[in-house]
């Protein structure tokens, strides 16, 4: 069965040189005579910015768009599978990134790509933005400069600070092996699990596997070739200490016995596979698929390949295969996390994204999928599935309260109706806009 | 005749809490199906990233919303009449102003407001932002920092740069200044006159007198009351030079007869008045117009009280005046100023924001109300002359292209069209949001 394949680059270039922009801004407040300038600008709006000033700067949050503003930050140093580009040339990706987040999480993100290499000048630059944001979404940098930034964001902003490219991955891995285990039967807190590739994602899966209670000494961790199997005796381990300080974490914390050697060795026995490091076919091969225990369980991320395509892991005995692919069963795709994790922080106000709050959110997405009937070719909703982001939100709302790091209490019901009405209103407007001729279809 | 008198602060403060913002961000491009995303997002998005890198970052002009993205931004050292409030007390003001950039400009900007005080800092976080934007807006800076980023700003960057509390009120005086001496028959160029105050306004002024052939030799500064006229032989010049080197700047460019003094003396003989310092009324006072020429012009420019009332300046002999206020004539407005000027800088992807370009503007916003018919009580367009803005923008373009300052080329219709478009959109975008319920309306 084979479809005439679509160049997408093509068309894409074609219509973005068309619309010039993916969003725009518009007003949300209503102006019917320019004298209402008079409340939503000058001499009115000194009233609210005194308020601010006078009662603290929380009220920046009732005020203003800021409860629902995220900006979508990228230096341009780790753009999609094209490297090192720049700002420039990340601008249309971090622009896709704020459309989704509208579309799909009803939160106003705006792209900025910034020159600023250096990690700390890149903090720098976040913490000096903050006060205009209710949370931040990192995206595309380079690892390993992306745990540091992440983490000391984290630290240090009384916003949520999230790295779609590190937990976004992580969240709906998360939610598929919950899922993935109770079809197969299999305890994933005690499984035998493999890494093959420790970049931003995988880290980002070993250290939520960790926050979720996987016994960690039970993980093997494989990287490219010339490194192997991280373990607390690799050879190279006090380099890796400074130069890839992510491996030498990771070959501290996971394979308790110490196994050396490469993805065979790692693969041995081994219940789950989760790769995410060049795109396939053949990067791994069927072979080691077989030395898996049985029932295995396969995530193969990389794009727009596969590290092994699902119908080669299947024929080699793996029983779930998920990849980041739309037209395979299965798909790890960062689009079911985002944009319900920032909804759920946004409307409470969080102050942090802490890992309960993770949990949760990748629970929710779990319980959505398996009320509706799990099985191998759906352990995971799909982004048609607008009421799994409504759940999810929620769920990661109320556990930001439970956590107390949310500055605005909400009841379950409010939070419904609230969280609802936002996912929806941009499909309402897009609908509007197409019908009225202020979108123009492009087909 | 006494109206009510409405309390916009405490109307502005229930209405900012019932819309929690007054801007979003909304799809520009049709999304029918989910699976439009592989065009605006991964995996077409490639395409245009790659293009930009490849073939240069201008490209990024034409493939993102970067074209009609500006910036508002503020570290909330002087806002409105406020003071330093800090960034997030600020941010109600910027959001205004982002509001009023689209809704009468058509202008894509973003409200954004900076933990960055010292000088160096704020210039250094504005470059690394620059790749997002087209054109960048300052707001509430204090002086005289603003006046050194600024410089600095338009010097370093290569997309314009604006202050709106210098240039947007020294264009929208310009204008009205050479209507009024139309009006009165007395030649700009080599009028007497006295600036009373030297804050961002009115050192712009002075800046923008000069390049429009104003003999400078002629103006005569006044600052407050231990300072007095500025001159070349001012006691303290040496401490200007330091502390406030626009005072320094304006003592040696003008006054060339070392008139010294107070108000009155400036006052003597002068064409033309124009004060932005404190409100009023009584800091400028009658019997100081009486000293004044034949056919005085007076601007009397603070807020939310003039200096001196118009019905005062014209008793004492003044033949125009020009105010900061909506229900006076001749209305000093930036609004009349930055959405025209952004309009026309962004069409045309200017890099610059020229001097000539400025003038241009100022021109173009005098002609307009010439030919609907000046006489005292018109000398500038109101805001709701909208063609004032289109023919504003379109001369702002025109003169960029001739300066070569320009990356994009278009003809005179092709602009017209084009701007017109944008201009109107917004308000179209309302009707339909009132229209649908999407935007409620509060009474």
């Amino acid at each position: 069965m084979s479809k005439p394949k679509v160049d997408w680059s093509k068309i894409s270039i074609e219509l973005h040189r068309k619309y010039r922009g993916k969003i725009e801004i518009i007003p949300k407040v209503p102006i019917t005579e320019l004298r209402d300038f008079a409340i939503w600008y000058t001499p009115g709006v000194a009233g609210p910015s005194r308020e601010i000033f006078n009662k603290g700067k929380d009220l920046s949050f009732e005020y203003t768009l800021r409860w629902n503003y995220a900006a979508v930050i990228s230096d341009g140093t780790r753009v999609l599978g094209l490297g090192n580009i720049g700002p420039e040339a990340g601008l249309p990706v971090m622009e896709g990134k704020a459309l989704l987040f509208k579309y799909l999480g009803g939160v106003d993100a705006i792209p900025i790509v910034i020159n600023a290499r250096d990690p700390d000048k890149f903090i720098e630059v976040v913490k000096i933005l903050e006060p205009s944001f209710g949370a931040i979404n990192l995206e595309d940098i380079e690892s390993p400069k992306c745990f540091y930034i992440l983490d000391r964001l984290r630290e240090e902003l009384d916003i949520p600070v999230w790295h779609d490219d590190q937990q976004g991955t992580a969240l709906v891995v998360l939610a598929g092996l919950i899922n993935a285990c109770k079809v197969v039967g299999k305890d994933l807190r005690k499984a035998r699990i493999t890494l093959v590739g420790l970049g931003a994602a995988n880290y980002s899966v070993l250290r939520y596997l960790g926050a979720y209670g996987v016994d960690l000494g039970n993980v093997v961790v494989v990287e490219r070739p010339e490194v192997g199997i991280l373990h607390r005796d690799h050879p190279r381990l006090q380099e890796f200490k400074d130069r890839a300080p992510h491996w030498f974490d990771a070959a501290m914390k996971t394979n308790r016995e110490c196994i050396s050697g490469g993805i065979p060795e790692a693969l041995k026995g081994a219940d789950i596979l989760i790769a995410a490091s060049r795109p396939g076919p053949g990067v791994i091969k069927k072979e080691w698929i077989k030395l898996m225990a049985d029932d295995a369980i396969v995530f193969a991320l990389a794009n727009p390949v596969p590290e092994i395509l699902p119908d080669e892991a299947k024929e080699a005995g793996a029983r779930i295969v998920a990849t980041g692919r739309s037209d395979f069963p299965n798909q790890i795709n960062n689009s079911l996390g985002f944009p319900a994790v920032f909804r759920g922080v946004l409307t409470v106000q969080a102050k942090k994204m802490t890992d309960s709050m993770f949990i949760a959110a990748a629970y929710a997405l779990a319980r959505y999928a398996e009320r509706k009937g799990i099985h191998e070719e759906y352990i995971i909703p799909t982004m048609e599935e607008t009421e799994a982001f409504v759940e999810e939100a929620i769920a990661v709302a109320e556990k930001a309260m439970e956590e107390g790091v949310a500055r605005r209490k909400l009841s379950r019901s409010e939070l419904e109706q609230e969280i609802r009405e936002l996912i929806y209103r941009p499909r309402k407007i897009m609908e509007v806009m197409l019908r009225e001729g202020l979108i123009e279809k492009h087909m």
